[in-house]
């Protein structure tokens, strides 16, 4: 069934002024890999990962689980399997251009942040779920629609006045779910530190692209 | 180079009151497929794909370009490749699964909002890009980075009051491409109509998951 969907009509100057404000605020956003340890109320957590959850998704199947993790053991936990296979990544398994590439980021096998960060979100995708009459139904588009859905997060993080790390622990998959007990049908796909940031954190002096490198007009 | 990174520091409260603003207005959004025509200012257009531009990206690559198409001709041209390989999807490639998948959402190989919206913003991925001295530079994790991008797009757009069509034409990228003459690195992500809903239209009555069930605390 459909129902009649009438948000409010918004005038041409109003959405002007709204999309400079939202632009404004969006590009002050920025990776911050130093965390001040203050811890964040319960509640923001929850609305953030709510927002996030409004995302849509390929034939609504919503395939997305926000695994939260506040408690100091399992993050250490965390920390040690991210900093164990990020030491195999740059030592063994990376190629030399990449470790060349990643330098400006003085990225490193060490994850102070995994510990030091009051909250650690990591991002599950369902490749698939099983319908009620047991067959498997496969999730169509779940990687983009679960990228999205951190697209809302980090959003919504951001207009809260939090900051966050996005991140791809490479080769953390297995054991992270394990450790975290998560069903065979889910992928990790980021882990996001979050929280204010260290009161001297800095951040690498990073230019945007210009809007006509990233837009073409038709 | 790094640079110190002090935004305000926000209290509890206002995080809090914050993220519940945030949450309610993103909740509101859905995805439209009946748009009235009239046309966006070209500056909305533009602080739009601006806000996505400032999306993180994997060791800062910016892996996206968005292509804005609002000329009558460039519209009906997309909308008569993406019908036609519609039309091949439902009746050759699709398993039957899929197709009853998709019967809820009333999608069919007719695209009549392709021509109606005033915008269509095509997302294109850049798997890599050409080095100052000619070799290849990969774009890691540029389907994620891309995405998120996307997420940040679809969160201007209900930020500043508009709507959106979030899809995935299949089959259809090259023959995009070449239509829209972006180069063999870029590859169609996503083809989002943009616009004012139509003052009629309608949407699937769909519930979203309880945070219980897309969260885990720790
Ligand atoms: C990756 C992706 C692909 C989608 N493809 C289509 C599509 O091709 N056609 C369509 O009508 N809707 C498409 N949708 C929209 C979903 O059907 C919609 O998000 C979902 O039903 C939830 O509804 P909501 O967005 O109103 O919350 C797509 C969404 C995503 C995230
Ligand atoms: C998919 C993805 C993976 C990333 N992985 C890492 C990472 O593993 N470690 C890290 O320090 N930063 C990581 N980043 C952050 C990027 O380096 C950062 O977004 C980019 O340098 C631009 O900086 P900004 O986010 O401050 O604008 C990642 C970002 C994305 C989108």
């Amino acid at each position: 069934p459909h129902i009649p969907y009438r948000p409010p009509r918004k005038s041409d100057e109003e959405i002007l002024q709204k999309s400079r404000e939202y632009y404004e605020l969006m590009a002050k956003r920025r990776t911050v890999r130093c965390f001040s340890a203050e811890p964040i109320p319960q509640e923001v957590l929850d609305n953030i990962v709510k927002t996030a959850g409004t995302a849509p998704s390929g034939a609504h199947t919503e395939p997305w689980t926000f695994v939260v993790v506040q408690d100091p053991q399992t993050k250490e936990a965390i920390r040690e399997i991210v900093e164990q296979e990020e030491e195999l990544n740059y030592t063994q398994r990376m190629s030399r251009q990449w470790v060349t590439d990643l330098k400006p980021f003085a990225t490193k096998p060490s994850k102070p942040y995994l510990s030091e960060a009051p909250a650690l979100v990591l991002v599950f995708r369902q490749a698939y779920s099983w319908r009620s009459d047991g067959k498997k139904r496969m999730h169509y588009y779940s990687e983009i629609s679960t990228a999205i859905a951190a697209g809302f997060l980090l959003a919504a993080i951001q207009y809260c006045g939090l900051v966050a790390l996005t991140s791809t622990p490479l080769n953390a998959n297995a054991r992270l779910r394990d450790l975290l007990s998560r069903p065979a049908n889910e992928r990790l796909e980021l882990l996001l530190p979050v929280g204010r940031p260290h009161k001297e954190t800095t951040v690498p002096d990073l230019d945007r692209k210009p809007l006509e490198e990233i837009m073409l007009k038709i």
